[in-house]
Parts: structure tokens; C-alpha cells; sequence
């Protein structure tokens, strides 16, 4: 498998048709994935926004001033309002704003984005990645696979990876289910999220900042030969860590080690 | 970028050599990572372990015998007592074991694999993967970056995907902080998980059950142009998640969607 930025993008403004800017810079070959950022996605979306337009509610005030008196900063209420508008579930309150959005996927401040945004202060993610996905994918001439991805950091792991929020023509896992091993007991691992590792192996090819590349080719992806599914985001029902949280306060005090 | 599986790394017994393994099949270039599965490398450290050799205490019969009762499944307390043994803390211990191990890596049954353990009846992780990441490397000629990792589930997401348990020859982590985007601003990503994205990465070529291949060389990794950081297990001072966990039990009813 290879990976390889797609040179030359421009930057993005509304109305930009990913797909065709990405079909004439690159020829892409039967097993290509093409793994590309929420954040030019959002701009062809025009989800830009001011955080003018946004009049805080009492429970955004209420959020920025918890958050604000726990890290010393004034926070703005505004954001917190944004937040709560692009977020069907609020899982932390503080000392951030952990939210599930409205695809499913749960990020920091609902994966709203105040860099890289060009003159608007705000960049929100795509409201339908998957969609969103398959609208790329209807310019590409073969109608490769396409993921929208965004980065994302996690419990128990420091540091931000590459996930998928979108994705459309193949599936999101694949699944092993009832395969075995060579000793013939049955596997151990029975679904492999393909969409996040690509969307993780695209970016450490994309990098970030100013020489960040947003279109990332997969090449020569194993994408055969096995059952895929096609869920991503957890249901509450099995994700026991989204229970904890709906009964966790941040504590007065620090925990023990 | 590039991914490649090493063909033809034999069937690992205790004390093989895998670095030697390795350079005896491929040459590696600068810039080449190489990524290792932890079941390899558990089985070149006698990590196999059997069932018969744990003598369940109290708490993992007691452990067994409630996630027994919820599944419906009679759950065998030597694999308890062998996670418990295996772990430094349990975060979930209903309706699985999910623990940190002594690596400081959290996952469900400290990792422990019952699959692709030949005559063995579990596989235990390496105890120190970092170590045994410098060992593998010193038998390299040119000393590449080597990464011994694991699959394993998340919370918020479905399905496995590949991380790393540890790692020598390269920072666990890309840190852009102090770096600006296209536009001037600051960057809201500052700490990426290289070695979690390449063990992702590595997960997608390498596969799964008979057919898998453990060793994978990512050729072209991007590893110069910015600094360097060491940490990639959360403190629970951080990580309000397991902070959550420790308040939480599963609930006698399922929760509300």
C-alpha cells in the first residue's frame, strides 16, 4: 500500500467541487482510496461562520464560566453556543466540551476548527461527512472510495490521530468474523475499523500547518476478499465509556494515581 | 509513504532472534519503520502461558462469575485471575475486563490473546513492548525505528484498529505546537500520535488470522521537520475518562438512547 499527497490543491472556497480539482491532478487506479480533510470539505460547504452570529443561551454561559474559572481564561460564551448547536449530546462539560455531533462522532468542541479557517473565526464540520463523501465521489471519473476525515484525540492515548467522519463506496470495517487462525481457533479480532486506519495512515502523509496537504491517495488498498460492515460510531447501549461519562463530574479535587 | 509486509518470517518460538529474522529478509532504507505484532514478539519472550498455571482468587471468581451471569456464558476465573495478574488497574470489570496493563497500554483483557497461540492456551503481552522494541532494533544493521503493537477496541468508535505498545528509535509523537497554519493562527492539533497511526497503517497491509503477516516496513515515513515527544499513555490526572470509569457500574437496566 502507498500513500501520496495529491499536489496542487487550491485553497478551497464555497461552491469548489473537490472531486473534479482532485480528478484533475491525479489519475486515480482501480484501488485507490481517496482520504481527504473534513476541513476543505466544511469550506466547499461554506460552514464557515462568525461567532457573531451565535447568542449564547444561559447554559453556554453557564458552561464558558465552569470551563473559564477551572483554567484561568475568560472563555467565550459564543463557542460554547456553537458547540451546543452542532452537538447532540454533550458528554463532558468541563473542564472541555466533549460532544457527540450530529453524524455520530464524538470530538472536542464538537470538531469545530478556529485554525486554518481563512477570515471567518470558525470552521464547523461537514453536518453529513458521509454524504458529503459520496458527492466527492461522484466527480472522481472511477468512483473510487472516498473518506472525509478529521483529527482527534482519545481517552487513555495522548496525542491526536486521523479518524474517519465520512466515508462512501466501500465499507467503514472489515469483518473477520468466523475466519480462523492458523492453529484453526476462531479469530480474536473480528472488526477492523479500515476507514480510521486509513484516515490515520493519510495523516502522516498530509502533516498539518501551513504545508499541510489535504488529499491524500491510498493506493494499492487490501479492499477484498473479506465481509465489511458498515457502522462506525457506537451505539450508547454498548459503549459503556459514554455511560460513565453521563454520570462523571469533574472532581474538586485530583484524583489518586 | 509506503507499506510492505516481510514475507516469510517463520512460525516465532522462544528466544528466535526477529530482528535478525527480519534483516535476513528485507533491506531497510532510511527512513524505514519497522512495525512489529506483539504476538510475535510475545512468543520469541515465552509469553505463552496456560490456563492451568493461575490459581483464581476471590475477586476473579467473583469477576467471572458476574460477567458469566450477564452473558450467559460460563466465563473460566484463571482467565481473570490472569488479567488481574497482567493489569496494574481495572477500569472495567463488568460486562468485560478492561484494564491498564503494566505498560501502561489499556485494553480488554490486558490484551491477553487467545488465537494464534499454537499449543498454548493464552498469550500474554510483552511486559515491557518499549524494551522489547530496542531489542528487536539493536539487531538491525542500520538501527531503524521499530514499533511493537497490538489491535484493540475504543470507546465511542465499533471495531479494532492497530496501536502501538511501544516503540524505540523514534518519539511516540509529533509535536507542532508553536506552529502556525496557512493563516497565521496557531494550531489546534499539536501533539499527533505517529506511532499509533503507523501501527494503523501496518494493520491495514498486514491482515488478520492465517493469512496475516506480523511484520510490516513503512518506507518513506515523514520523521524529520519537527519535534519529538515520548509520552503515549494518558495519567488518570488527564484522562477524565478513566477518571469516569472509576466511579461507574454496569447498569442493571440499559440505558436510555
Amino acid at each position: 500500500m502507498e500513500l501520496f499527497a495529491v499536489e496542487g490543491i487550491p485553497e478551497i472556497r464555497p461552491d469548489d467541487n473537490i472531486g473534479e480539482l482532485i480528478a484533475e491532478r491525479v489519475s486515480l487506479r482501480d484501488d485507490d482510496v481517496v482520504v481527504v480533510a473534513s476541513t476543505i470539505v466544511s469550506k466547499a460547504e461554506d460552514r464557515r461562520a462568525s461567532l457573531e452570529a451565535y447568542d449564547p443561551g444561559p447554559r453556554a454561559r453557564e458552561i464558558a464560566n465552569r470551563i473559564g474559572a477551572i483554567s484561568g481564561e475568560e472563555k467565550d460564551p459564543r463557542l460554547a453556543q456553537a458547540v451546543l448547536e452542532e452537538s447532540t449530546e454533550v458528554l463532558i462539560e468541563t473542564p472541555f466540551l466533549l460532544s457527540e455531533t450530529h453524524c455520530g462522532h464524538v470530538g472536542v468542541n464538537a470538531g469545530i476548527d478556529r485554525s486554518n479557517t481563512g477570515d471567518a473565526e470558525i470552521l464547523l464540520l461537514p453536518r453529513r461527512p458521509s454524504a458529503s463523501a459520496a458527492v466527492i465521489r461522484q466527480s472522481l471519473p472511477d468512483r473510487n472510495p472516498v473518506i472525509v476525515t478529521d483529527t482527534c484525540g482519545r481517552p487513555f492515548r495522548h496525542g491526536q490521530v486521523g479518524v474517519a467522519l465520512g466515508w462512501d463506496g466501500m465499507g467503514a470495517s472489515r469483518d473477520w468474523r468466523g475466519m480462523e487462525d492458523r492453529d484453526g481457533h476462531e479469530l480474536a479480532v473480528t472488526v477492523e475499523s479500515i476507514v480510521d486506519e486509513l484516515a490515520a495512515a493519510a495523516n502522516v502523509v498530509s502533516g498539518e500547518g501551513a504545508d499541510g496537504t489535504p488529499v491524500i491517495v491510498a493506493r494499492d488498498v487490501p479492499l477484498a476478499g473479506f465481509e465489511t460492515s458498515d457502522a462506525l460510531f457506537r451505539d450508547v447501549r454498548t459503549d459503556f465509556v459514554r455511560q460513565a461519562l453521563r454520570d462523571w463530574d469533574y472532581p474538586r479535587e485530583p484524583p489518586v494515581e
